[in-house]
């Protein structure tokens, strides 16, 4: 008998018909013994639905003014969906109990519409589970210290089940979505992209903030910091499918790297066009640039992603760095109206047709040569390299996003990706 | 400086353009020096469409095994609606802050969908009003000692309002509703029918079980026990009329008979076509008989509204009561299978096609006659009545269910009803 956290998302969720195949699937393991939590999404266009009414009544700024509401307001696609599958569980004949975040409780920091979890009292749930019930906790939500609900973000969820998880040192933590397991790439781009039956932590990591959305990336986080096994399988398979094969699908992460692993050098493919470039030239070479300049994006909230500088020449430097396309005019704007001028740099210029594509894999780490196999791939492409950067288990380049779907495909091919490792 | 409870009922949240009505109806009174207070209840259709989710996936007997998870689904809807109107005072420039039943705490036992309220703690709203903030607290729901939130049934919010009124001594609990008072009768039965400036507390009761669901009557027992001025005011009349209008609009419901009060004998009639009569025939007429019949329906949780019970003749008595029409097959079934055997009785008859109309009103307590008054109207119309029933200021007859306008108008003209009293 395992202890078992089940996440479902708000596709999942998104039908009585539905709910109810979910709580036949959670009967099915309850029934083979194992003690049951549940974490479940809103169901699917709650979450909007609700926001949308919000920003009717304010629309300007809303997130920063608004928080406390917005949270107590969003929070109730998650209790409500939660309800119901309780409902729907007894209705199944199993004695099942829902909690809102608060109930838990599931405390939070106070950062409304962002909330970090900074503890979970299993007390509550632990002795449900021991009088045989299904517990179902709300996703997405949690407690401040001064009793206010807060929420975790978008795709909060993945991060509830896996912190209820760690917090119940629970077997194993299965997050049922939409798609079923990671692949070495999209295989809308690459049709021969292959499903991963495992996946390293730390490629995980890489891969989720590449934009492989199959979990939120502070769910990989919080799973790799207190090692709770990850799968993430497809919701679309019949409920009554055999425990044991659905217990073996999808994608495991691991947290150990052991004989069993798949060997291969590089995981996947992992790309990303939704970023634009910015370069601020001439910049004289002296200590505390990075800061004046990134401190300044920093504080007007703009998030950055690559950030590349390189040796100096003639006491002059170029600094580069990607943020999101949205944010590309406002950080233009800060760059030469307030910045430019303070650092006595020449010029700025940015662009917006780009893509990072990368290459992500533990094997990097012990193979040399990854890297420069990438480029000649690139080069025989004839495609353009504009900036690089490189950590230990992934090498990203930025270039002309029209050649993005070309990139991932030859990479994909070259580092034998099709190919079930040996 | 007033401290003022605000109630607004569903169709007056039903949208985000009304949503936004109200909190200029709000701001208006804020922004006339007063501490402010709203309980707002869910959008309309809200409840309903998350009861309807619930029904779909547990048809059965619904509301006694799911009662926690119902009153877990239910309470969504108020604490969307309390944030949203958070969130469009703040957009009209004024602080707000909403709570949950749970968070302010609201106590209630643990009646899953119909909890009462046990005690409130008014210390953080209290705190958030002299900070100068607009509170608004959810309507319906509460919380019980095991940390469960309950909800108050149907029509709780007004109850939510009158009891934080009370908690609060505030100094009148305002419940803006679709009706502009209360009328001496449904205006859709009788033209005529005049709004009362005033009502009396114990009158309102009357009027509020009769069918006048102006008010949940739960609302007005607590109003009348802890003393709170309640006001039935429209919801319609634009957001930016006088205040001083608003505030003398409506009806006042009255704990004191002075002498500004109307000195009609008769306030109002009250009538409802929703009951059905039963009588058990040749009943053996021994102590226990009233217990022996009414237990076995309260045991089936059937409610009983009128009782009568005749002296005996020969031994033997008839004994008649009125149910809800919905139960009417099922009690009549109950009373065949198992309490006539037993009984010893020699039959069970029924009628689903009966009606009830009241005379409501404090001075039939000390007025002789008015009564007889009512038999005479009924018997010139060619009215039979079939049972009568009375209390201090009330006599009710069943009639049948074709001649109920009838009456209506009858009584309304007869009384002088839509007269304004000297």
């Amino acid at each position: 008998m395992a202890l078992i956290v089940h996440k479902y998302g708000g596709t999942s969720m998104g039908s009585t018909e539905r709910i109810r195949n979910v709580a036949k699937r959670v009967a099915k393991w309850a029934r083979a013994g194992h003690q049951m939590v549940v974490v479940p999404s809103a169901m699917s266009g709650e979450t909007n639905r609700l926001l949308a009414l919000a920003k009717e009544l304010a629309p300007a700024s809303l997130t920063e003014a608004y928080g406390r509401e917005l949270d107590m307001l969003a929070a109730t696609g998650e209790q409500a969906s939660s309800a119901l599958l309780a409902i729907a569980l007894q209705a199944e004949g199993l004695e099942s109990v829902s909690y809102a975040g608060w109930q838990v409780p599931i405390r939070t920091d106070s950062s409304y519409t962002k909330a970090r979890i900074e503890s979970i009292d299993d007390a509550r749930v632990r002795s449900d589970l021991q009088a045989g019930r299904v517990v179902i906790v709300t996703g997405f939500q949690g407690i401040d210290d001064q009793g206010n609900i807060t929420t975790l973000g978008r795709g909060g969820s993945d991060t509830s089940a896996v912190a209820v998880a760690a917090a119940m040192k629970a077997d194993e933590c299965l997050i049922y979505t939409d798609v079923d397991g990671v692949y070495t790439t999209d295989p809308r781009v690459v049709p021969e992209a292959r499903r991963l039956h495992t996946v390293s932590f730390e490629e995980m990591l890489e891969m989720a903030s590449m934009g492989s959305k199959v979990l939120q990336i502070r769910s990989v986080e919080f799973a790799g910091k207190y090692k709770v096994p990850l799968r993430v399988l497809s919701s679309f398979t019949p409920w009554d499918i055999d425990l044991n094969e659905e217990a073996k699908s999808g994608t495991l992460i691991t947290f150990e790297e052991d004989e069993n692993m798949e060997q291969a050098i590089v995981s996947g493919i992992a790309f990303n066009r939704d970023e634009a470039k910015i370069s601020i030239l001439g910049v004289p070479d002296k200590p505390g640039i990075a800061y004046q300049i990134l401190g300044a994006v920093a504080n007007a909230n703009i998030e950055v992603d690559m950030i590349i500088q390189n040796i100096s020449k003639d006491g002059k430097t170029d600094f580069s760095f990607t943020v999101n396309r949205n944010e590309y005019t406002k950080t233009m704007s800060l760059l030469n109206d307030t910045v430019l001028p303070a650092l006595g740099a020449t010029q700025v210029v940015g662009d917006t047709k780009i893509c990072k594509v990368s290459i992500v894999g533990i094997g990097m780490r012990s193979h040399v040569g990854v890297a420069s196999t990438m480029f000649r791939v690139l080069s025989e492409e004839g495609i353009n390299i504009q900036m690089i950067s490189t950590s230990e288990i992934k090498t990203s380049v930025v270039i002309d996003e029209k050649y993005m779907e070309l990139a991932v495909r030859a990479l994909h091919k070259a580092f034998d990706l099709d190919q079930v490792p040996a």
